[in-house]
């Protein structure tokens, strides 16, 4: 029943590192490191230099390596590493959400087509194991909500800035505490948070998302005055991606988000990942663990390649029962604040609950279009910090959504 | 692959009866409850009278139901059915922890025997799918403690009562609100707590603890002296099970214990459970979710229900390489409370750390061994309340255990 596994590793970073380690000394599993692929020649390693392989062929040609461990910063050669490790029959564990995210239905074609596992539990939250729970344990409970908080760095971010630094001051210690990288674009941005929500709406609700399709607001334009108003109403700022499924529609979206005290995440902070699932049946769960660094990813992925022993294969059954449609057409409840009022008002609100108008300092609350709000481009608008209402999303905002899309299916 | 279910169900409480309409009116799975057996003929139920059957051997005897699914409230007769069931080549799905506990060797050695599965999420902290990821996903990591709050009735008595509420006022509200039972022994005694701790410990470190090893101390003596000390302290008491691998030994008990706001479960507050898991690798990992009443217990039962569809089995893979042996021969740094300064005095101490006197009530806290709490029969002695320190449990206590294991090894 059990699997000898014959590994190909790809990248010797800190998770690689931590897998090998585990896999050699401890004895857990029946699985050997066969060949190490890295990149860069010159790089001081732990292990001495005729250890390593510099050249993908190696594992991608070698009949007697069965399962690649894929662990490279890369994404675009982390998608041909994994692409022709699928075609060549060979099962890949790989925990780089970006590449998933952006090619996902189409790796998981070729690993159906090849008979194969492709298993990527560490791209998701870290060692908390929510892709592993939504395919086996929520298979049949019928999910109606899944959101989190699935960025460590901005995490730790607004953390800091909730407790009265500024957004640099934190970003700045993020860095220094590796919490954050000198390029932190993927991750202040919402991208990083994105990613992680394509493929967990595959997973809960069945429906292949393109990443590109959802509306990803990040952390980088919050001001100290948007701060200032959480901690007033007793809010914190949280980066929220979220998925909820309707009757018909399914949206999802990455936002900032006031989180009030009773919120199952207002108590998870700094890099802290947390996860929490609804269902008609059984009502809210809350997954919380570290989400990044080379342990928790490492521990993922070393649950991937023991599942592996035993020929686990994720089975997606929510796709073919699923017959809701991805929308961003809905509407929802959000603050923008922004120190030029003019630009506030010119937005195409729905409607406005409260607007405060301040010389140095304005916000609107009110109903928004996502799709609107997405064409704004909001990252690279520093004018315009936005952050969705605790009730943001309510069924109501739906109905709209709803009549455009049995037009559209009256029409095929 | 998918195998079309036959079930034959005893029970229709609040559980059995939530089941039956998810399974039928659902269509989520691929599942018919054929047979319901109930005890009593007199009860109005939802359904028609011809609906239900009051014999046992109606489901047991018949050929074409594979699957049982046991919901009745009393654990005696429980086991028969689930011993039957399993020896007529039927698939069991039950939440009963107390016949479980007291039978699991038996039950899963008759499973095997018979190439069926036996399976029990909804017996443990109800929709949270802690079984599951311990057999699943903390397969190969190397656990080492597994603890948390596993009963809803004694965390919402303990939340009420850190508000100030004294015990006997909490017990009734938890009563009228359905979170206590008439007889509230097994949940305020630590006893329910204790049957699930049992079959975590078989999941999380491979060994098979009889129920009765286990050491444990309910609530139900806890006296406002007790919270208060809690309260200038910054502490919430939590009725605590845990379990906890050491290089040789592994121990396991039930107590009170004082937990600091930096604690996992310092804000798992009224009915909720949360079962926090250590590995070596993943670090820390919280589980939060509702842990009794009907909707959650049926999800997880539904959730085992599906998982039949697969031919799911428990495979206990740490019960093959655990080497570890349980003992209760380790000492424990505890708080214990009481009117009567002698009776406190004349504990079997190892040592002590502070003593406060008080004609009104004294308190001692410091070590002492769990075999010795063991014998106090501490349920039934109402001047005496035991809390558990939050550094109780220290690798150094299990010095003495170790040493005396060795010389058991020794002499075989």
């Amino acid at each position: 029943m059990q699997k000898e596994l014959n590994i190909g590793l790809f990248g010797f970073g800190c998770v690689g590192e931590g897998l090998y380690k585990v896999l050699h000394n401890s004895g857990l599993l029946k699985a050997n490191i066969k060949t190490i692929v890295v990149k860069n020649r010159d790089k001081k390693r732990s292990l001495p230099a005729e250890t390593f392989q510099y050249d993908a062929n190696h594992i991608l040609n070698d009949a007697e390596i069965n399962t690649v461990v894929e662990l490279i910063d890369n994404s675009a050669e982390a998608y041909e590493i994994v692409k022709q490790a699928l075609i060549s029959g060979k099962n890949v564990v790989t925990a780089n959400k970006k590449m998933l995210a952006e090619h996902l239905s189409e790796l998981l074609a070729l690993a159906k087509e090849h008979k194969v596992s492709l298993l990527y539990e560490g791209a998701v939250a870290g060692s908390i194991p929510i892709i592993r729970n939504l395919e086996e344990y929520y298979n049949n409970d019928s999910l109606s909500k899944i959101e989190g908080i699935v960025n460590g760095t901005t995490n730790y971010i607004l953390t800091q800035t909730n407790l009265g630094k500024t957004y640099q001051e934190a970003l700045k210690e993020a860095q220094v505490l590796g919490f954050a990288e000198s390029d932190p674009t993927l991750d202040v941005q919402g991208f990083d948070a994105k990613y992680k929500l394509a493929i967990l709406m595959k997973h809960a609700f069945g429906v292949a998302v393109e990443e590109k399709e959802l509306l990803n607001v990040g952390i980088n334009n919050l001001k100290p005055q948007d701060v200032t108003y959480a901690l007033e109403k007793g809010y914190r700022i949280k980066l929220i991606a979220k998925a909820q499924k309707f009757a018909d529609s399914i949206v999802g979206f990455v936002l900032p988000q006031f989180v009030t005290a009773n919120h199952a995440v207002f108590n998870v902070n700094n890099e802290f990942n947390a996860v929490a699932v609804e269902a008609a049946f059984s009502d809210k769960q809350l997954f919380t663990g570290k989400g990044a660094g080379s342990f928790p990813t490492a521990s993922a992925v070393l649950s991937d390649v023991s599942a592996l022993q035993y020929q686990y294969k994720y089975e997606f059954r929510k796709s073919y029962t699923n017959r809701a449609v991805f929308t961003n057409n809905f509407s929802l409840l959000v603050f923008i604040g922004s120190n030029d009022l003019d630009l506030l008002e010119r937005l195409p609100w729905e409607s406005i609950q409260e607007k405060l108008v301040n010389p140095s300092y304005s916000y609107v609350i009110g109903r928004i279009n996502v799709s609107d709000l997405k064409a704004l481009n909001l990252n690279s608008n520093p004018n315009l910090s936005v952050i969705a209402l605790p009730d943001a999303l309510e069924e109501e905002s739906l109905v709209r959504a709803n009549a455009e899309q049995e037009s559209i299916s009256a029409a095929f």
